[in-house]
């Protein structure tokens, strides 16, 4: 269904089956997902992606992971990707996110996109009281 | 600038004066944005967002008051709304957003951006493993 | 503040001057919108989107002249193209659309997008009744 | 397929089982789709977005029902909803949309996003004369 | 799985033929994407979109034609249009793209997507040195 | 205008000081533009994306550098990111984009975003030649 091949373990090159090592230690899991074997058809491509994302979605900071993942849904619902949602879906759940959670965080996102529409139908000025300085 | 006039206090009708009297009262403050003032041209609307936005807004759930605006944030973001990130911006710092959560939330919603582009740039099939029964 | 020169009358070439003369002619006004003057800044662009657009929109078909500039403001709000939500709101004025039904259009477009995130959040398959054989 | 278990009737809760059952009585129809069935998982949501959509879609206002599914399916497709257009469309075909209009409405559709996008790639500004007051 | 019925050899009208005839003679292929087979149900919009595409794709021009699929790839990950994606990725390699620039189109576009989450999510005013004139 | 305030060189940090030397050095010019000055309030923020950034526009790979800034536009275009439009047409023209590859540029743009809205519009499955094994 992708626009490559997605690379199994058998296939990876010594440079992309290095990734996939990391970054099954990283998540302690051995479990590859898709995203990773399709973007292995370019290795400096899955390469940089992964250091990317491992940089920011590994370390704690002052928003923590559960949230997080709530935000990214956020993002890719907005973003129409699919893929996406489900993954992070999925992270979000492992993370923590309840039933109740997960209602109330797409009662947000649907309010924000209805609202969204409605300052960008009406095209509203920004209020002074709202600018920096 | 906008597509409708925004309606003052002056000229707002006694069922428009009624909303903004709510938003001042539930708010508590004098202010009334410009969103407010837009939608006023058309009362049904005006008073159908108000309620519908109030009900999901001012109820505090599972997730807390600087998230909410923090995931709005996020959706306004992803639908290039000017508007609604101004005016969600300065109530998730109202709400006790610091710098720090701001430009972590920025950094989230720019790497989930990067990654929804690349999902759907190659189209990535759905895991199993992601998948509801 | 676009990213190419607006091309006043005086500066017009022969062909983009015929191009303006004909969008004056058809629309029986004087008046050209920024939106043409820069496209010309690539005669080929402006001749192209100029009588694609016409053959489109200067005909009468099964939908009524006002509807399609209603239709035009839901498809510009969701891709927040400032410029277009401005000109064919001023068109559908034009055309008759009142206060009213702008109102009702805005409810439209603005419930539209809250569902679209919900359905996009939850990623729910399409019911085999709405397909096609 | 979708990030939640969809209810069926003999899993709903009563309070899920009421809504349903005004699905039922308001489209005097048995069926109940799948975009509900998902919701169902937060029965809050379920009757909230219930509730809201058949205040603004049951209702004959100053828009009729057959060019509101129109509007519908023109938001749903920018907004790249997959679900939304196919429920939207079977909505818009069984309230009388024909062939000859179902295709000038793709052909509007297209040409908005066309020239969405040329107005957004030259930034083009707003003309004084579209501006209210 | 679409909305309207794919339209077959067997069942197209001599207007329908007529530019399957067409799109066969200037493609060298016996081969009419689906695509085309939908826009069918509407004559009038195929002869209309398949005329203004060719006239457009066919034409060598100053992009080259493997650079306009790779533009033409950008602009539909972004759009979120899975077809569009497929097929354009399909020409694109069609015309010589290969896979290290498969990987680079797709790193381009992913780090655009995060710088524009970026700007819009601070809402950087444009600077006079980007201005024309 | 922003959501944060823009760091001038009067203001920055030892650290936010060191990024704006190396974005000087690296592009050979004075000039730091607004969008790394929004970034500076969140010294990581910053960091991280210019580094981000630079690892890839710096380097000459399988694409120009010229043709690189055009897919920068074609995405910022379809995102509806005004400061990324204006900001690398500018820097496509300093690369050397012509007024010719320009309109150019925007007629594809305008074109695949047509196809992706008729596409997405009628949900067009992927033909079983486009997918790869």
């Amino acid at each position: 269904m992708s626009t490559v091949k997605l690379i199994s373990d058998a296939e990876a090159s010594p440079e992309v089956a290095a990734i996939y090592s990391d970054i099954r230690k990283t998540r302690n899991s051995d479990f590859i997902n898709n995203f990773w074997r399709a973007l292995a058809v370019n290795p400096a491509l899955l390469k940089h992606t992964w250091q990317h994302l491992k940089s920011i979605m590994s370390v704690e900071g002052a928003i923590d992971a559960k949230t997080r993942e709530m935000i990214y849904i956020a993002v890719s619902t907005a973003n129409a990707c699919s893929y996406c949602v489900h993954s992070h879906t999925a992270a979000a759940k492992a993370r923590g996110m309840s039933d109740e959670e997960h209602g109330e965080l797409l009662t947000i996102i649907s309010l924000a996109a209805q609202t969204n529409h409605l300052a960008n139908g009406l095209q509203v000025p920004v209020d002074p009281e709202f600018l920096v300085e």
